[in-house]
């Protein structure tokens, strides 16, 4: 394997070529980092003025941080610590829009991570909450402006059978973002991640729990893809 | 314990009066009787003039009793097979009526095992099948009639997400049925029980998988009560 | 979906319409909200001059609460605040009797969320607590009285048997109600609610682990039932 | 090592003498062995004039055994085949009463695998089939029996509350035996086996499910221990 | 509830709108179904001069059909039956180019359930079979082609890694199909379905095991999206 | 049921005898009571003059109790806090030995819980404590021992396989005890159960995890029962 | 990735390399296949000199090839068929030896499939089965000389404790081979996968369940590097 | 048994002369032990001049040994306690490289674990960390180090595909260590094991979840092999 370095090389050559070629800015996951750790990454990012986006930032995290990162933005509910500085190059955007959509309330939090993740991504966000199955008028109300979008997430806990009924009502990909809102036998969201695997819905394609991050990432190469 | 024989004999004499009082008749459970054994069950009962139902009686277990149980009827769907003949006493008969919901045609053995039931038991059902919730139209074009039944039984596989949609249409009591259609993460009914517990519609009850005579039981014991 | 806005409106009408013919009280559950969005939440039902019933609150929010709510009352086995004010019109009753029944003290909290939540929605309660299954004489001492009820509701953690116990000796409906009481195998209450789905007891119903409050709306709904 | 064989040999002797000192017979584990080789096993030890029990064998296995071992005698529900020829010593006896309890008919095989086999090592048995809890009154109206054994073994399936019941009321040993009868969440003994290890009666043993021989042998090391 | 007919005739007529304007042909799930119900159907397509599509059609099945259709056409690898018949309007097609990748030979029926649906979709497919990560040269080898694609659906059983090492090196949106093929710890392809939701590569979708089909309908939600 | 309560009354008579005729002494179960709880039962046992055993009492519970309760002795391993008043009547003795073995020093928790609650119900404990099979000559060097006890409670967490080594070297009844020690794949004890109700060796009989004290129940029957 | 071609290719090569280095022969997975593509994959292997071995292959599929391929072997327990032919150049040989131990009779299969297996590759086997820990004399009589093997393979179903207590005993690598041996809550073998992980015996490292072949290449990378 | 002592004073002085042959030092499991117990054990082995490895030791626990541990060394990212006096005799060394290979950052103090065993064992490791497959190039571009060591440890959590990747690309035994790292489906480490154990790249082995010491002891055993 002696000759094996110039192939490796040119991987890792194309690796950056494909972050150039997307100009999405850099992500980083906020749990196990001390709050000094993730001071060093966001001014490294703000020296070289490239956006920056870090996800499941406690609340202890955040505030440790207020004074050295005077120009980051912190969202308590999405738990999101974003970039606020004037960025070098313009960053990417996506066409089209991409609908989140929360069953009840407690699944906000990661809703929020999915919404925030897709506009830091460039992309737009419409957000339809508390929009559960048990009180259906709730999703027949808005279902009509979710019709428009051109990616669908739908967040849901519990039960989890948001995402099979909306699956049914549009045409665009759904991504089923199950959250760890649930107790007893739905603890931790098994109840919801099973149940959006077995939809009877076609072409519902699912996360792991609690993963806005990743339901946003599916849903910005979609859209990625759609501009190319 | 020398002295305990009376009171013995006072709980079973109670439970018969509990029997005789309610006027039900008997069930049988097919799986593991020979067709010899069912027989001879559906004998003693036609000999006393009473009504029995067996449950779970394969097709070929029905084939064997073809000829010796003239009076007898087969339903290859709910696999049920009840006594045709005259009974002595006048059977019971449940006021109201039991609304049953079948998500998939897949579904429709366990949903007729727990319509059969409710029949056997003298109840009066109306049906609903294929009303999955992923083409909600169908479940939206039934829903006013289903509003008008006194007790719900909602049997789905897959996701099991249809008690949880019906639940916040109606306001009668909703029996959630999961069925074992389902395969993968979903096999064996798992999603779909699980989410059915995990319900964020509120006072869905459960019972045990493709437990269509149970599920018809509830209702009986439901409408029974009506009547007290 | 131009058009859908009309049935839309329809739908969510007619849900309002729901409510207000079983002028049932609201109920709020209480985690993850904090004591100032319960507060804010309860002086708007005062306003209206509603009832309100917010479960599962904890002492701290309740303790947080106290001042601000002077006519709440917080039970703290039960874990639920009430509204104690008058309400503008007659709060619905529910005829017919409810048994709750807890198999041991550490059940109470479960079973008292239970017989809380039915007696907020109008219902009359009576409650056997300490008739586990494991001296059995307990439960024999009392179930002449919860003949009687027109709904049970049982709840048990551990192994769970009650409910199939309570089954086989009562005609009326029964809600099995797992706690998370237990340990090793049966942590969380996964042994009881297994046992009670697979309960050979005919007509038993599930809900989820510690849902006191589901099982107590599955109760309403059932004798909401049998006053229409 | 090279030293290791004698104390080796001394393990080996040492076990061979708790065999003949305890006089027990042989068993052999039937499924996977072909009828040839379970007809060369029983024919050894009909030339040493010893008994022997093989369990699980299957009809067909036995039907195949038939002609070459007529002195040998299958038992077609415990599924067990049993030297019946003269043994050349005599054998132990076990000193007190199991009780062999059977919440259904579908228990009885593995039931039956546990009273035949505690029968093999000498021990009487007094069986009590079809008392289970969902009608209490059968098994009140043999408890006062089941009191005088001096072991008890509760064979049940689904919910397997029988043996929490069980200890509940006696106050000899009493050893759990779930059977795989069950389906849906209680599919091959899980609900069973899981709520007889969280049962909340004191000092309840349990086996694997199905294992009816561990259970006789549990209750043999236990009968044996007295007669010391 | 009486005026709920027109809103809910809305609802079909959307939906069927919907249908129509899609322009997408019908899907049949083969399992349950007995050669003359598919037949049936069939033909009721054939005379509305429409394209069907049955999956997991048994080779019995096909076998029984050969005759009565002999205009459709059966692929024996992917269980898939599709029309062969001319149809009345010409079929929509969709716009870019479908990856398909199966890590092993074992995962080729899957794998060509979802292509054959894409193509019956009007999707153009691109295979790359045997491309599992445990020679990753053979992954390396294609992976030029794999990122010129529009979607990419990665299938793999056993540890289910493939969607995973692919996501990494291409932008387009990946959908993970985990396959039952495995055994003892993956059995039924749980080792592949929880490690593809695990991912560690960002945006990676699944969906439930075997459910190539799923993956087909999700891939064409995206491409057909595209077209908008 | 009018009739019902003297039967009712006479279990509770029966239950009582039995209770009279054991003449162990009270036990309770500590989790779930305040100090303030523990202390009054304690006064109540004392006022009778009857022993009483408290079982998983946390060391916060004893310090609170210390002062009111000075003729009670806690033991901070097996947390168990144990009346060292006079009793009125002499307490039973329990005929025989119990052996107690403990795989790892992380078992002595749950090994002494149940070494305690056997000596508390009047019956010899020998300790066998660190004998773990990973190092096999520390369990042979004392097994001769062991092999003289009347009862065996083999206590291991992890991969749980004491219990099984000792069965095939030992007589007597053998009670598998697993702990909660473990982590990872064997985390809470499922390893250690699974194993030991798998156990190849003939006999064991398993209780839940960490059930110390249902271990101690267990060998107490057993050992009572010698003596009768 | 227009220039990644050549890289790939160099992969390959270096990836042939290695196989040529090595000279181990190949090996082929029988399921799935059929009798004919196992015979076509041979003849290759056979034309070009050099030695295959198939694992898994069923009696049914061996049966078929007997005629086609007259020089390979079938052995019927470990499910093996190995070429018989001289091939064209020396086959490796590994130095030292591999013990191979099985806990019963059951487990044989299993066990014979990694013997054979590393016999194919070269490595010189000894076998020690029926040395289950049921019957602690069986192991310890051979233990002596299976500490001058230089790896260990043990294999074990049920509980899955032989590779635990070997492990304490010898200083060579472990290799732990579950079986599927087992039912109830050891069913598939997931007790004894299970306690293999959690083993207390330090470095002991587990395959998946019945891969005897896993085990055996294991143990031939352990070799191969002694050897280098 | 009386005469059984010697054998077993036999094995435990073979135990001991194997000890002594392989001259490693000590190892002490930290959890569950006070600060006051370690530096007792510490200072036993500082007396006798040997050397000694604590792992698992929390920061508290460091903190408080600080003072009276001044020659050991403590290290917070593996969290091993290690003594660092002058040992008695010179610690055995291993012959041969360990590579310790971590996918994530979060996997670091496993592979601490695991390198900081292996070099307290006398070993020598290469780390590569931060090598994850979701950026190929990574892993690609040390794999021609990677291939020169004589053991591999792949530590990698979430879907754990890297020790799959890495087997395909070494011919040296490869254990997978699966870390806790996850969430969601993989909470636990859950997903990575079972892949580890599914994986299909040939000869893995695998350990338990966290379990950096076993892998090193595993580790170890294959050095120590080689040298003798």
């Amino acid at each position: 394997m002696r000759s094996s370095t110039p192939d490796i090389y040119e991987f890792a050559r194309l690796d950056f070529d494909r972050d150039r070629r997307t100009g999405f800015g850099e992500t980083v996951y906020g749990p196990g980092k001390t709050a000094g750790q993730l001071a060093e990454i966001f001014a490294a990012f703000r020296r070289k003025g490239r956006p920056v986006l870090a996800t499941r930032v406690s609340a202890e995290q955040a505030a440790a941080l207020a004074e050295r990162l005077p120009d980051a933005c912190y969202d308590p509910v999405s738990r999101t610590l974003a970039s606020a500085w004037r960025t070098r190059r313009p960053v990417s955007r996506l066409d089209g829009t991409t609908a989140v959509l929360a069953a009840g309330t407690a699944d906000l939090p990661v809703a929020e991570e999915a919404a925030k993740t897709v506009e830091f991504f460039g992309g737009r966000v419409e957000r339809f909450y508390d929009v559960g199955i048990a009180g259906l008028h709730r999703l027949l109300g808005v279902i009509g402006k979710v019709r428009k979008a051109d990616v669908v997430i739908a967040a849901a806990g519990m039960e989890g059978a948001l995402p099979s009924v909306v699956a049914g009502l549009v045409s665009a990909p759904v991504i089923a973002l199950p959250t760890s809102v649930g107790y007893g036998c739905g603890a931790g969201g098994v109840a919801a991640v099973l149940s959006m695997l077995s939809s009877c819905a076609e072409g519902v394609t699912v996360v792991n729990i609690d993963n806005g991050f990743g339901a946003a990432v599916a849903a910005c190469r979609i859209l990625r893809n759609r501009r190319a």
